[in-house]
């Protein structure tokens, strides 16, 4: 038996759910949840691109179907289970494989869900890492960016910059002796579970950083957004780096926060509810009318100049 | 509006179906349909690995989807969307995208199928596209690998070898003037919509080389099997390589028709039906007791030697 398939049988096996029939077949079959609708997306890491090469493996997988989950959070989901492939150099070492695998089954058992199939080829380049996650949602019920209105508040869960200045940390911009951002870039928290179907208009994870997430929200809806700079929500972490880190906090990305559009008169209870399941939310600001952008305003209602507006990989 | 969505409007926006929601969301939602069960799969493509770099992006794409429609076509199911990541270096002209993005257009409208969602990043390394596809069947009745019995016979779709030749084409070391090889090779044909559910007891789709393929149902039947080299479909082109490319032809991988253990007695009737599909079905062997090992069988009986057991990544 090639090699291939022994890796498989040593790590993945063991995560595969019983829709994934042993890892046997050709694919994986799965009876739908009864009278639910699925929720699907699909998101890659690329060594030296999402993520360092030296990253320890659990820890990418962790993340790798983190920011996953994020997007199923985002659309008010529930997860099912992910397809998973592995481009990887043929000279990656086993532990590499077993540690990625610990990872997956960390997080399998923490948020449900388990593998139902995938792929696993050799790459002479970096490792590539594509993950496609199932959920599924109340028919009718699933969250959509498109929705927002001007008068409805800005609100998002947790604290913004984590992530961005997680990296920062990571590539020795920034020191931050807690560990703290650099566990909040490697391992984000998706957002899952809350009551958000029917209370809010919108939603988006904070994945391409605040002000681009934002202008997402803004262009569907065509309204614009003001941003109070001092309501933004910051870690005690983010905020020691001094105000001059503020602006990687508005623009960086891998927050994997949930940013919401709430009807005015709907926020204070959707914050108690949220409260109540350990998840801080945060008034940051509202909908307006007229062009589609997004301001930031200062203490004294005047806008700032944020020059980094999330990034792009074309 | 960075590039990177700019690249999502031009060229895949179009490819999304209503589940989709326009690639505007995190996520797709599906109402799966009713009564129904989802088989699902994930096939990757590394440029240089899988395909050649200068191969054109339309048969790429065709590619790609066309493998991961084998799979359901093993499964006996039928198609309903996909997923896609595409990681591409930076530099990548647009106009490979729009190729690509013809590729899978076409195959959309001849298979019956839509994009659903997926994601696009930049990558160091080569291209490497990663998609999941999403299909039903009805509950109980997908096609295993397992299930094979000694007295099953062995049977297959249209002709094996080609996809392995039309390799040797590319790389210049056979001469095809048909140019069918290369086709073969370069844009494989899903066995899809054949009736095999309740009469096959196990079918697997011909991807890692005939011999391979069969020892996997092999190994999981806990029998053996015996091929008639001389009742093995091979193409004109095929034929015309000459006797010393047979090894290769049992031994290559890329055929992606259906090998299939089909009860004796009923191999007649399927290839009836399958005929009248416009799909010749050949009986090239039987599953024998013993251990799990194939044998190939030359016209007087006798084991023949073949020294190439298709190909593994690691």
């Amino acid at each position: 038996m090639p090699p291939e398939f022994d890796l498989i049988g040593r790590h993945f096996r063991a995560l595969a759910g019983p829709a994934a029939l042993n890892l046997e077949d050709d694919a994986a079959v799965l009876a739908p949840p009864r009278g639910r609708e699925l929720v699907m997306a699909a998101d890659t890491m690329v060594a030296g691109v999402h993520y360092l090469p030296d990253d320890p493996a659990e820890g990418v997988a962790q993340k790798l179907l983190r920011v996953n989950l994020s997007d199923l959070a985002a659309m008010g989901a529930e997860p099912l289970g992910y397809l998973l492939t592995v481009s990887a150099p043929s000279q990656t070492p086993d532990s590499w494989f077993a540690g990625f695998a610990a990872g997956l089954g960390r997080d399998q058992a923490e948020f449900g869900l388990s593998l139902l199939g995938g792929d696993t080829t050799s790459t002479p380049g970096p490792v590539t890492l594509s993950l496609t996650i199932i959920g599924h949602v109340a028919p009718g019920q699933a969250v959509r960016r498109r929705g927002a209105r001007a008068g409805d508040e800005v609100w998002v869960t947790g604290t913004i910059g984590d992530g961005a200045l997680g990296l920062a940390v990571s590539l020795g911009r920034l020191v931050d002796p807690s560990g703290y951002l650099r566990q909040r870039y490697c391992v984000p928290n998706p957002r899952l579970g809350l009551p958000l179907a029917g209370v809010v208009s919108s939603a988006i994870d904070v994945s391409d950083g605040l002000l681009q997430d934002l202008g997402h929200i803004c262009r569907l809806a065509g309204c614009g957004a003001e941003i109070e700079a001092a309501s933004v929500p910051l870690s005690p972490a983010a905020r020691a780096a001094g105000p001059e880190w503020f602006a990687d906090c508005l623009g960086g990305g891998d927050d994997y926060e949930l940013l919401l559009a709430v009807p005015p008169g709907r926020g204070a209870a959707l914050a108690e509810s949220c409260a109540a399941l350990g998840v801080p939310l945060t008034r940051i600001g509202r909908f307006v009318t007229g062009d589609q952008r997004v301001r930031v305003l200062d203490a004294g209602g005047q806008p700032m100049a944020i020059d980094r507006h999330g990034w792009s990989h074309f």
